[in-house]
This record gives C-alpha cells, structure tokens and sequence, in this order.
C-alpha cells in the first residue's frame, strides 16, 4: 500500500490491514488534462478546463432533471491514493492528521469536487471545476447541497 | 437489493447486477437520536441535535489537527440504501434522476454532511448536523471544503 521512501519525516502511516466492509461500483470515468497527481491544481475552480465525465450507458436514466443544476457535486475514487496515512507533512508545514486534511491520501480516498456543469449530452457531461487525474473512476453525482432545487424522496 | 413494493409509480430501477470495484473501510459509528430512516430529519442544520462519531482507536493519530475548525464534513455508507434505483419520485413530486437528488438511494450510497464541530475527546467527536441514522458507519472526516485553514499535501 505504502513505499517507505515516500514517507516524509514527521509523517505516520497506520500498521494495519483495512478491513473490506462495503463495495464500490464505478459508475463511470472522468477525462481531465491534468495526466499525473503533479499535474493536477492543489483544488479546481468553477472556471478551470473543460473536463469530461463519462457515464456507464446504464445510468443515463438516472441524469433525468441534473441539467436544472448549475452548480453539481462530483464524486470520485482516488485510485492512487495511499489508505493508511495517520499523520501527513505538506512540504512547507507540520505534520497534520489525515482527517484535517483534504489530501487524496486518506483511508477510503473519495474525492468530492463541487462544478459548473456546462451541459450534458447522452452519457457524457461537461463540466468545470475538477482537479483529479485523467481516468479517475466516478462514484456519485448530486446536485448541490442546500439546494432549493433539489427535491429529497 | 430492492422489493418492489417499495417502488411507486413513476419510479425505474435499473436491471443490473453492480459490480464491485472497490472495498469500503469503514472507520468508525456515527450515533444520532434517530432511530430509523423516517425519524431523521430530511437535511441536518448546525443548530440540530447533539451526535457522537466513535472512531476505532487505530484511526485517533489522524485526528492530529482537526479541532482547530469549526466545520467538518463527516462521509458515511447509507446502509440501509436501495442501489439501483434509476428513477425517484418524491410523495408529491414527479420522477427524478437519481443523480438530480440528494436521496440515500443511489448506486453508491455515500453521505455527507457538513457538521459543526464542538469537541474532541480521544476517540470521540461531538457534532451537531448530522441527519442519518442512529449505527450507521462512518468512512471519512474531511475539513470544509474551501477552509483555508485546511493545507493539502
């Protein structure tokens, strides 16, 4: 999980095996111009690159009213993030706990990104504001918290 | 996965088996005095009840930082969700996509919450906003999003 020569001083890596308690279906693939973690910006911006989200045919039903949403939550499995960080060192800072940060590197790596969707044509959406790495697998869409417009069931 | 009396008209589920992609560890029990789904209130609000989130013990090293917000966001599994759910259709609503709602039913059943944080004591946090269920299993705890106080590595 974790190479030791990636572990700074003053970090912390947990010396355990997670536990497998629930499964993640991938729901489909985000395209972004960001190639590598090196590339991608430390947190998107509503008016950052065009990125693009792919949805598996069998969810397009599932998209009926989204477009109403300007503004939509992106959730995403960060598959190349360390699981079992305790403590983390940003280059300039202080070793920090894993849950008081953002970091990829966390022990169940969802990311979330709020974006400006652009539009959305059959199964792909068009949206701005992503910061991950092209090919990360989706795992959720929502529209925006404490949104009027979001009816609940 | 879904009875379909609980299916009202206007609704779609999707006939598909989910793949599994990806295993979820769950990190800890979040408590709240809601005891089923039709107790809990339909969005958390940070003047809401007191909650508690129970971490297991090998996960208290990451808490290292986090009390210095305010605002936190707290992910879990909705375990007692529906996963195929395609079309939903709120009591006096019309059916919606899945992915335009915020409902527990959804392919991966993910909550967050943004939460006020009033305390830590070892492995236990006490919040209030939180809207799910009494038991149901924590997977992250993340700063607000756009915090400054909240560096990335």
């Amino acid at each position: 999980m974790q190479d030791a020569s990636t572990i700074r001083p003053g970090e912390l890596v947990a010396d355990v095996i997670l536990s497998e308690d629930a499964a993640i279906s991938f729901i489909g693939t985000i395209h972004t111009p960001f190639a590598s973690r090196s590339d991608c910006p430390r947190q998107g911006s509503f008016d950052g690159p065009v990125c693009s989200i792919v949805l598996k045919r069998q969810w397009v039903p599932a998209l009926e009213g989204l477009g109403d949403h300007e503004r939509i939550e992106v959730f995403y499995w960060l598959d190349r993030a360390s699981r079992n960080f305790l403590l983390q060192k940003p280059r300039d800072g202080k070793g920090t706990g894993t849950f008081a940060l953002r970091s990829p590197n966390r022990p169940n790596p969802i990311g979330v990104s709020l974006v400006t969707l652009e539009r959305i044509e059959d199964n792909c959406l068009t949206v701005r504001g992503l910061d991950c790495v092209d090919g990360t697998p989706l795992v959720d869409i929502k529209p925006e918290r404490r949104d009027a417009k979001a009816p609940q069931t």
